[in-house]
């Protein structure tokens, strides 16, 4: 719990909220080093990097227009009542630095950034970044023990390798993460798969570690409740990772990704089932794919921090309880 | 009633519907001093005026695109078969002059035309301008006794001051409205807000004086009908006015606009709750906050001059009634 | 059934999906005249052409537009398992040359193009095109027969003229069907129905001749599967034609098209009402109206692909069945 | 000249120009029949067709966005100081109404309006429109003695027939018109004609009847001032009319057309050729082939509506001179 | 001058150029109060208002969008190889809080954060806002003595009112600075007026007063060197200030702003002629009315920061001689 | 020479220019392995590859569009009059299937395509592509001996690494080319290099090897003829290769592309740089760096496909000339 106000956004009643230099939510520039950073509960990390995308790139340009588009996010929520940036210290950390024609460097540097901020008893909150991003992340935040992860997402990027060979790519990640020993994938469960598909091989491999996938017409026959209850009750109350694709939500209400499949949840199911994460002991969060250059109306990123703030209410109340 | 084929729309299967100089949905233009003046029922009214707007400006050039996108409108209402223009002589009664750089000077201007069309009989339905646009119409409609309202917006629009004692905004207006007596506030409810807040003045304020706000989630959750029914009894039969701000829908449907907040109605869900507004006493209407620059598809100016046109039907039923 | 790897589409994973020369699906080209013509069990073909357009143009550009989108799907259907370029063997033969400024001429030109098609036992699955390109494909296909018709629409398209008396435009196609004998208006259904009306013209002409209009408030009321199993009933086992114009879904899903109407269906239901097909005597489909200049994002294009293919995954059911 | 206040555009002092009824140049809109019709000396008329189109369409769309573009257009020409709407009595007289689906109908419905001017002693200046709307333009012009023509262009629009024998499209007008003898080929000169060639037939027949082309690159390399002089030396002082094609001008300061081609004048030079027309004895001038749909600025509009102005001051002259 | 490497904006080849938030030129945020305020030599101040604005508004978004595009610059000029980040302390001191419902308010809120600087000791380099922005900041510079200025606008911005005894717009910051003594008239040179006309008052107030226009047909016709040479000795060695209105540059180089005329200078020459001020004894400059609204390419702000640079450089030669 | 009409692209005459399948030029496509490729003679290659960028993705998707703009080129050149399809047998031979995950595996299979192309005595002219793109190709068209290269671009991409060691990127290839022997630096000139430095290390490099560089302003001040006049002495009649980055030309006219750079060519000069190339050993062509999720109108690639097709010219000529 922070009252101090250094760490309050600057509130749109001062600053117009088109105004100023635009940090994430309107926080306070924080980068590791600054004598504050021990102060941190909660970090919001860019990780504008989309190296792994094999289809139409633009992630890396994601964390810049987050940024922009999260200065229209207000101090309170709607519905709960919470006030994350009081309940909690936010800061804008700034960017990981990736090297865009190295992907095995860019991980590395990747992974040593939150190994910082986990030093430091700091949880991350990613603006990605291409989906590949979440495998370093989890490299340093689930190092000692596997996790449990929700992931929203249209495609389980669980698939093997790419072209022949290829292990890193943004169609790989979980399925390195579970052979790793990041994620327990018997605690993962992946909801709104959908889309034409290559072949059944992510499946097969989903089916033989255990992993739960919740295709999208299930989400759509069963509703949000239902879904999301199950949701829980797979991740228990052991530490777990919310991967979020922006491609989960149907196209037309976040056309800025690069992989889109159409027949997914709109903007309201969007923000439902993050506030059905309530009270999960979450360790950290990730928003990726959001891809400016197909974002022709911005819509996408504000749809994407829209979903952030839900997050960081969800994490505001675990903090809360200590 | 009209049989006067004057007052028709000009038909697209006459000149196409791409064709010809755009006034509101193809009516005549009869601006105040013509000798037909007189014999209008309804008036659509342009004020492109947003100086106001404390985030993105914009609406000024609604009524433009508004004109433009309504020569897609036909003659008839695809339900119930009403036939607007030819159960009332409507006209487009041109644009309230404002000036851009002086708000209280523009709302003088715009309460002196609105007083013009009453002092003629002629009920007006206005296209904005952003949301301040309603209280210069309110002063004149709300002149003689304060009227009921079925307010459609994911803001309440009820803050006292911005910026540190600004009391005219695009925030404020129906705080304003209230305090002059131009509204009954136990006749005022207020449908779909949402969004994150600055925190709960807004609201406190509704309470306050007995405004009923229903948020989005309470819409979602009950559906149209019931909604509607609550909405109608509290307005009861007494004069009412429909504001009706384009941001009431979700931004995906209406991304040209201000002021977006995800997670709100579709574009059927919008056009329904107008509908059931059928034999209200309405006194006049506004579609406000619609923002041509946002709106990269033109899609945002089409639904709203399709709510319009809702809307205009509701009327005739009212003027048909006598 | 093919298993001939010649017929199936390039894999992304061998070629990225932005890369290569955009065939239909990434299928071979294969022109009328080309030694392997006649192995082909389903034609894509593209008929760019929009002549026949009241209002704003665009569908010309449709085959090139949906080609590019196409090379975004994959093998196999997320739900049925169906891998329809495997089922049969599928090609895209090119695009029937229109003269963009003669209508009869090229109304004559498609004819003769599906002919041989036709002559050839090929299956048509057409890209058009506006909504006129379906009366010289079925003067082809129902030249033996009239044919029964689900029509996925928000008009009718059952005017009897324009301009005062135009005759071939793209609101008079089934009009004109009906009267030639290509359709057989007892086995015809329209389904998606809806927006404002010239008159009631259209629809009187439906209820003459036994055409059931389907309302998109009825097809909201009692959702996809009601009003769908009623559609398959109507059509019942004898060979029907599908008519899919991208208006039936709402513009705010597919914004790239000329005459839009608000309050469709949204994007899973768009897929919805096809998977409802399966199982039926179909012998030809279409996708139409898509007009790539009105499609800032190409999100419509995608959504019409992601039609098709549901629409060929139906029709390899029915090739499967023999 | 008019000193009359009721032909006089709308100020932009008085009313923004972002408000109002958007007609040509904020002049009043005086349609045929009116009885002030026969008061006017230029009429600005919308021909909202482009059925002759080969390539992209959109220009039906013209006039509605010039319209648009032309409130951001004042009273006085900055050079010469000349104000037109004073210099003569100027309005909007509306659009005619083409059938899209009807080439030789609509061709006639244009020459039949232009008679109509004509036969009041009216000048015109329209907005197209794809370039064969010139033809029916000239039918009425040229009724009486073949007229010299100053074209600019980066095509000739000389050839025979289209797709193998149509000898209406927007690449033929001018072979019609000469052919019959609506134009004096001798007096006859185009300008800025480049871009890749089907072949020479064109050129062929300018050179075999006459009429002088000046290629892109002798307008580069010798000058606005010199090409300017020829042009006015092979038109002389008989009747003259100029037709003005968008494409002219480089794409890129004009992408809002059909068929751009790459390496034209800049928008300086586009303004100076006409100044270089002042004291002609012109009859009519018109500014085509402005295609709203590919102007994703609106720039092309805007500088379509600063060369009418630029053609209205070249008018205002020849009026005043009586 | 400084090695300090604090003030070094952060290199591409660290972090590349698309990450990181976008302070103005990568450059230190350094807010008034900050301990290191008083080593800047030159502020980078943002002031996103844009209340002045009488016709389409949007420059209260230009200090967001440029320092967005502002993260393409590198360190260093590549003709005169100036690299002034070195040269002198450059740093973003934020943006200035506008009030967008209060001009006067949101002026003398200016004025105050310019005094701010000056008392500091610190030169400004302004990214508006619209042009009445420099009004309010010639208030503070111009305290002392008045100015001379190089002004570059294809407007004079030199009214006396608008819409009926307005006077303070971005049509009139430059009359209200002769007359409150601001600027020295016969110091003042405008470059680039053109376009359409409301009449002559403002240049007739320009000869009443002596301040030299050249117009873009003088501009055109002497070239960059002539027409700067006239201006380096109009201004001559006194303290002077430069205003830099986007809409001097040809509006296809340049779209993204509310007021644009055709027929301006290229890129190019937008930055040949700052390079023609190098040894003057600039106190200040602007960069205004960038639009993002209508910047559908994100180019002008581009070039708007491209001429920054400039400026800053030619900035750094005079810090450099003390 | 050819007169085979095999290898003639379809007409516009014959089919719409918008229609069709969008092979480069609409000639045919022939992969290897065809029978017929052995009787190419030049063969257009898409590199659909962007894997070295280091800024802003996108080229990736070039070929694509340039495929798609390319079905408005037509067959002659309207001042040589050279029929460049005719003159010799071209055909599509289609992408290169990069990986775009693993940048050394990508530059293997792009060399050993062209190796293939090389073997069968076929000349490339490649569309890129990053200009990475053009190592692995000089990698093969250099590998018996040091080509001469004029290289059109903004940028040296003569750097050493970036990012701290990475060797290849998109701003490294030429240096990497020479020192690998692929090219003699000292038949190098490089035209139009423009824009802020990181620092002067390329400039040093080129000075240090005999690269010949010359600046925009230098390009400017002399005019194409005389500056093509040095180049052509430059590279003198060795075997050449052309490398056209389409960031040459001024951004307004090519926004298209990731790292822009104002003040730069116009459309007309981008045309003429490569006609003064005639006559040339000219051994192969690339067009690289169009990058469409920025190329908001399609300009830039209808701008690249009208050089290439100049480019095309040029080669037919040496290959008429044996």
């Amino acid at each position: 719990m922070t009252s101090d106000p250094f760490f309050h956004p600057v509130s749109g009643f001062d600053l117009p909220r088109f105004a100023g230099i635009p940090t994430f939510m309107r926080l306070p520039h924080i980068a590791p080093g600054d004598p504050r950073f021990g102060e941190i509960d909660v970090a919001i990390v860019g990780v504008p990097w989309d190296s792994g995308t094999t289809n139409r790139p633009g992630p890396r340009h994601g964390p810049r227009q987050l940024r922009d588009a999260s200065t229209m996010i207000r101090a309170e929520h709607p519905v709960s009542g919470v006030r994350p940036f009081e309940a909690m210290a936010c800061a804008d950390v700034g960017d990981v630095a990736p090297n865009p024609a190295d992907i095995q460097e860019s991980m590395k540097r990747i992974t040593a950034f939150y190994d910082q901020l986990l030093d430091a008893g700091i949880m991350p909150m990613t603006a990605g970044g291409d989906h590949l991003s979440s495998l370093p992340i989890l490299r340093s935040l689930g190092r000692k023990a596997p996790l449990g992860m929700i992931h929203f997402d249209s495609h389980t990027d669980l698939f093997n390798s790419y072209f022949g060979g290829t292990m890193y790519t943004h169609g790989t990640p979980f399925r390195r993460a579970v052979e790793e020993g990041l994620l327990d994938p018997k605690r993962v469960v992946q909801i709104g798969i959908r889309g034409t598909a290559y072949d059944t091989e992510d499946k097969d491999f989903a089916k033989s570690v255990g992993i739960r996938i919740i295709t999208i017409e299930e989400f759509h026959d069963r509703g949000v409740a239902d879904v999301m209850a199950e949701a829980r009750e797979i991740v228990g109350n052991a530490p777990t990772y919310v991967s979020y694709d922006i491609d989960f939500v149907d196209p037309t209400f976040a056309p800025g990704t690069g992989t889109p499949e159409v027949g997914g949840p709109n903007s309201y199911q969007a923000l439902q089932v993050v506030r059905a994460l309530d009270g999960l002991n979450i360790v950290g969060a990730d928003m990726v794919e959001v891809s400016p250059p197909f974002d022709t109306s911005g819509g996408t990123a504000f749809l994407g921090v829209s979903i952030m703030f839900e997050l960081l209410c969800v994490m505001a109340g675990r903090v809360a309880a200590g």
